[in-house]
């Protein structure tokens, strides 16, 4: 047994449960016996997967049954084939069979007479420390997300669309091996808005200031960074913004240590916008975390958790003001045990193609 | 007041309420009033947007506020800083000052005490018959998706991975000008899977079928497109599965006429595969509306709309058959009066750069 399932059974036995119904993808990619899970479940999940200290036992619905059956020979494949039973019927039905008792699961359940589930997403929990497995793939989404970025901001030139730059950069990525890649610009001179107000025809000029917010997957693996550039001079105050996100952007992850706590990061960067009037302009997290999907720690205003060894999370401080412009950088940071490692290589000033 | 507002005026005259109350970015981009809503709600959508016969409020939430103030000129803007209340809590101040009794609401709304809600998506029934400007849209949509779809085609090598292939083709969709684009390549020899076990980074080879379908949006209107090819000249069950899932294509596109009901449509590939004896592996719908978002008509096993004049969907029929292949050909039709209208214009045997 592989030391994922490992832990997942240690965690079974402490909570009294059998096995664990996974319905998330994030839980089904972490612990499925397959060199590259995410090849066989290449988008969405399956309905089901019963995960236990014996056996794997996966419900696949008629979209993915048949690689199910093909792929995972070391599972029990229920295939779902046009007029089956729908997969949460089956689940039912093999769970009545096998006598299954008290199971954990990371999504509400409806009720199923005569098994007792528990809503206790373990995997979640489990997958919040990074193995060996994990920071491989990381690494490679960090890579392929340093060579996006590096590929958009060498092709920035005024007279070009933000459409024509992210292009390049998301083939780039395509290209290298990411499944999947997304690019989400924000360009135009006093660039203050945040998820709005992006015309990603607007031609890039001289003076504008651009951001460029990036996500792609690989092997089911989020890479993710952000790079913020002035087009030519720009003003003294654009200047000073640039520079104040970047200090703030070294201030915190510096302080992504063991035991240090979120909020006290957080407040940091509150403050270094503070000294220059801007704390009412820094409106958004501070941190996700990095991994398959819904990970742990996350830093932002109302919470923070407190950071451990093995931790992998984003930091991303960014301040959008009225007037002067809007600037973000996002690394991909793991917490190790003598403190942070930047997963993201890229230096935070992208060199631009003028 | 545009012709959508006055259509939707008179819906909420015939249901005896004040105002419509939307949180679907599809409602929200299709009743706003400016030249091109997607880019102001760039991505997402307002928490909620209170379209009357007289106005429009918008209650924009923190991260649009300040593009939707300074972009939206012809509604009024209620701001949201950090720090002010949430934006359904300015809602439900706003209704009681206004005195707003009743209202229609695309979305499943918590009670507002004085203020009785009713879920009535009239906006996507508005929206069902395409008007001059959707049409104008799905047409750009459509050019664009085959664009990509004959730049991905014309890449297509052995020895070439679906990522590279697919790359060129999501480039050139967004330097045309799509917002946003991906592919959905699945290849394989005897490829029978849908949703699952799809490596993109396996490497093309002579006798692999192999089919790719895209999405992309432009100006918030989807542009969906499929086409299948097999890399050589493969076996002669390849070539009939091939040219079988094109007649089910034809016929089905050719019946897409006014009065049509779904599930005859429906029922016509499923027998088209029965004469080869694979209906059951025709398991998913022949058709999604198409347009902003969360469109009708559908037709798929279980339900079938009736066509109408100035509807706007997908024909999709696909099979997918263990041990030959499986293919899917997808083009995005116009009902007209005069009958289907092909929005899309590449062949639907796609020129290979072998």
């Amino acid at each position: 047994m592989h030391s994922r399932r490992q832990r997942l059974a240690e965690a079974l036995d402490r909570a009294g449960a059998q096995a664990f119904l996974s319905q998330s993808r994030s839980n089904q990619l972490y612990f499925l016996d397959h060199p590259d899970p995410s090849t066989v479940i290449s988008r969405g999940s399956a309905p089901a997967i019963l995960f236990s200290a014996e056996k794997t036992v996966v419900f696949p619905g008629i979209w993915i049954s048949n690689a199910c059956r093909d792929m995972l020979p070391n599972c029990e494949v229920i295939p779902c084939d046009l007029g089956d039973p729908p997969p949460m019927e089956q689940l039912e039905a093999y769970l009545k069979k096998a006598g299954l008792k008290k199971l954990l699961s990371d999504q509400l359940q409806p009720q199923i007479p005569g098994t007792e589930i528990v809503v206790d997403d373990v995997g979640a929990l489990l997958r919040r420390t990074k193995d060996e497995r994990d920071l491989a793939f990381m690494r490679e989404a960090a890579r392929i997300a340093d060579l996006g970025i590096r590929t958009a901001f060498k092709a920035v030139r005024p007279g070009l669309t933000t459409l024509e730059v992210t292009a390049e950069g998301t083939a780039a990525m395509l290209k290298a091996g990411a499944e999947y890649a997304v690019m989400n610009p924000a360009v135009g001179i006093g660039t203050y808005y945040l998820d709005s107000g992006e015309n990603p025809r607007r031609v890039i000029r001289e003076g504008d200031m651009l951001f460029i917010d990036m996500a792609c997957y690989v092997h089911g693996y989020l890479g993710d960074m952000t790079r913020a550039a002035i087009i030519g001079e720009g003003t003294p105050q654009q200047r000073d913004l640039l520079a104040t996100v970047h200090q703030a952007y070294r201030a915190a992850s510096q302080a992504m240590v063991p035991g240090a706590e979120g909020r006290r990061i957080y407040q940091g960067v509150v403050d270094t916008y503070a000294a220059k009037g801007w704390a009412k302009y820094f409106v958004h997290h501070l941190s996700h975390g990095l991994g398959l999907g819904a990970d742990r720690p996350g830093i932002n205003r109302e919470s923070g958790d407190v950071l451990q060894a093995g931790d992998a999370l984003s930091c991303e401080p960014g301040v959008y003001v009225p007037g002067i412009g809007g600037a973000r950088v996002e690394n991909m940071i793991y917490v190790s045990a003598s403190g942070p490692e930047e997963l993201t290589r890229c230096p935070i000033v992208p060199e631009l193609g003028l």
